[in-house]
């Protein structure tokens, strides 16, 4: 448990070994948490339970303590349950009204995450869980010591620890411009934009290119709906559906022609066209010439998102959307987060130089860039010529575990559930065809198993039974418990 | 020239080692730009006189370029000036209708940067220029043998290039708790985010905690009048006074009550109370006292920008307002951008529980976290010792040129404007007090001389008579040489 959250208790253990009994530890850890204002009036403090449990302590070791600190008035219990640092007594008295936080966390404009993606970010953390449906590479096929080595390069060399140009590091862009030449695309230095991962260029694009309002044009499902970076600047998006090829063509020019898109001059397509997240497809060489044509015919502009591109495993995908661009409709993203390193935080932006120019000034009104040291990595990363060589070393070692992974699909979900077999990146897309499944409690119900999976109403909010599987992360021990474990999970509940 | 730009020329040049006419090389290289797509349909080219200049040309050459391209329909003059990529022409013919990019970036909602903030970004890389202004260390104040030492370090460990945890790295925020404990800030781990920078920080604060519409405090002048992070969220600020201690509390409570805060339930006060960006002013500790029973007693939270804190030269400042705090009134925000690497992006933000966990949320959302390794560096830093030590030996330097600028205030600026002894910090707020005279002009004409200053309407978008003064950039020789310059341009424009 790596951070304090009311439904997760606390990082916190009295110390047997302190000369001071526990319930008095107990009793001044909370204190100290109140009187310092990291607790405020009205917070909530975990479950009596929880808390006990959290600490390592029997609950009436915990009580104790909490019934010292009711009778000093700094907590108070309230009818209905739950124990809250307190409002009015001890902290009016010495400091007049509490500020109130609860509200302004509740009037912040900014979307939270679903619940669920929450509850996800902090599962993750948790030890022992089997992680199903995390999309990103499990640590030991990261390319560690390739890092180490790179460290150890650039502690050598002289660095500027200042601020960089708003489009990022110059040399990092050359070396980007040198890749992306080998990926069929033409992009100038002066064409690319630096970015702290991709989702920073979403949010970019969603504050600096479209007005509040307009629409979103985008594959349903799409890991799009699981994130609010469009929705927190005020846009709309529609699905357009896909088929085995890719993105539906006539469905899209339907709902260009239609207006869909509100009018907006210009609207945007956001689409994964290789290996896509989650379902896993790839849009085939013919689908991708359509849909240019498509957008030129309808006068849209493209945002492609090639975080998945070199992650292939059987075949290269077909060229790029960029690379069929003749006239800068297309934005391009690209990412280190899926192949090499999450952690990192640093992807590119390729696009039209008025509109990079754009987007990095509102950068620089962000975040003033990404952080150098990750610039300097990934420059190296690159040039160095580590990054090809960690794909080949890569590529037989996730073909494998997708492989598995299908095996392990044939032999415990035959006649439940019906799924795709990818051609690369981390994803399959499994839908369970013996409905009705409430996916919503099978993903409780494998929490508590300590299996974590990601449910397809994250990617559709109106999708009821898919979900969605990666092979990257978990071990071949942990794929083989947790996918027994969700099998029988998902049977009781189809029995039920 | 690092990046292009239509004022500033393009960042390439035809190469005479090339058996190809230089002419011709250059009508390929704006052929590939419009065929790549880099410069769109409607694209205004960089003036002649500019183009030609950056790409070491006779202004003869560059228009044999530029009329076979005319020729060839890819480019045309328009009336009233200005070379431009055709809309029409060639690129209907191929391509139907052109990208609207430049609706699009009229369109979206953040705002841009002021143009002379624009302008600044851009000339803080022309080779040669002296910043006189600048809110940076100089790259030979900046602890490079240190950091080098940190990457050897970080080489011989292991670690994860997975995403870390919403908060930030466990191992970094213990070790800032331990460092703010020597700044007599009491905060665990948990009550602390790792930020990309205190910019961040901010753009947090303002989509998460405070409704669209409502009002922040601040003080007037002040450096966040510079930057768009409140306004962008469609905040509005209202400037409180300052005089020699700090900000003016009388003034600050009649505005509280008066109820300038449009009626938000606990409007925000942001100040920076040590070394104040961009007076150098430090807020005394009665005032400091008065604050806080100010904002008790009106209800209003405050954030504390300690980004100077530890770069005091006479003496430490009074006690952070954090220090202070004891019912979690105060969001403090550190970083490591001002006294150790600006290029790093990394800072902090301490608060609440629920604000930190909040905020903690929706930095997931918008760059799913800081790069791991400039945390990891980072906690290396504090952990190692590395801080205290660069803090010793940076104070003596900067005290050096502190004074040293002084100095030459009073030999250059006697009679025409008046300034302030700064005890830390970077900058001198300096008055000119033989008005009248235009901050804009004189902006500009130093410019041409190659000096770039601050203007005080930066900060204050009224204010007509200051500047703002950094001695942390400029090498001895340059502020010589740029305070000359300056003090006979104000000169000129006074006598004009």
């Amino acid at each position: 448990m790596k951070h304090s959250d009311p439904r997760q208790g606390i990082d916190w253990k009295p110390d047997p070994a302190i000369p001071l009994s526990l319930f008095r530890q107990i009793e001044i850890y909370i204190r100290e948490k109140i009187t310092t204002g990291e607790w405020t009036a009205g917070y909530r403090l975990p479950p009596q339970r929880v808390l006990a449990q959290s600490m390592g302590v029997n609950r009436s070791t915990l009580v104790a303590a909490l019934d010292n600190l009711i009778a000093a008035g700094m907590i108070e219990g309230r009818r209905g349950g739950g124990t809250y640092v307190s409002g009015s007594g001890w902290h009016a008295l010495a400091h007049g009204a509490p500020p109130n936080w609860n509200e302004a966390i509740e009037e912040g404009w900014y979307y939270p995450n679903l619940p669920e993606v929450q509850l996800i970010n902090r599962a993750e953390f948790q030890p022992g869980i089997i992680r199903l449906g995390t999309g990103e590479l499990a640590p030991e096929l990261m390319p560690e010591d390739a890092f180490n080595d790179i460290l150890r390069s650039l502690s050598d060399r002289s660095r500027t620890l200042n601020y960089l140009q708003p489009q990022g590091s110059l040399e990092l862009r050359e070396a980007l411009s040198d890749y992306l030449l080998t990926c069929g695309i033409h992009a100038s230095p002066s064409a690319i934009l630096i970015v702290s991962g991709s989702l920073q260029a979403l949010h970019l694009i969603s504050v600096g290119l479209l007005p509040r309002g307009s629409a979103v044009l985008l594959e349903k499902p799409s890991y799009l709906y699981s994130i609010h970076a469009f929705q927190s600047a005020g846009l709309k998006m529609n699905g357009v559906p896909m088929d085995a090829g890719g993105l539906h063509i006539p469905r899209l020019e339907d709902m260009i022609e239609g207006g869909t898109h509100q009018g907006h001059p210009s609207p945007l397509l956001y689409t994964i066209p290789s290996f896509h997240n989650p379902t896993g497809s790839v849009m085939n060489d013919a689908r991708r010439n359509e849909l240019m044509s498509a957008a030129r015919a309808g006068g849209i502009s493209i945002l492609e998102d090639a975080a998945y591109t070199d992650l292939w495993l059987d075949m290269p995908p077909p060229l790029s959307l960029k690379a069929r661009d003749t006239d800068g409709r297309v934005l391009h993203m690209g990412t280190l987060s899926k192949a090499v390193s999450p952690g990192l935080r640093l992807g590119w932006l390729v696009g039209p130089e008025p509109v990079i120019r754009r987007l990095a000034d509102i950068k620089m009104q962000t975040d003033y860039g990404t952080s150098s040291l990750a610039q300097e990595a990934a420059e190296l990363w690159f040039a160095g010529g580590y990054h090809s060589r960690h794909m080949d070393r890569l590529r037989p070692e996730l073909r494998r575990r997708r492989d598995f992974m299908l095996e392990l699909l044939e032999r415990y979900f035959n006649g439940i559930a019906e799924w795709n077999k990818p051609a690369g990146g981390f994803y399959i897309w499994l839908k369970f065809t013996a409905s009705p499944l409430s996916i919503r409690q099978l993903f409780h119900a494998c929490l508590q198993d300590g299996v974590l999976i990601h449910p397809g109403f994250l990617y559709d909010r109106l999708d009821a039974d898919h979900l969605r599987l990666s092979y990257a992360y978990a071990s071949e021990e942990e794929m083989e418990r947790g996918m027994q474990l969700l099998a029988k999970a998902a049977r009781n509940l189809l029995e039920s």
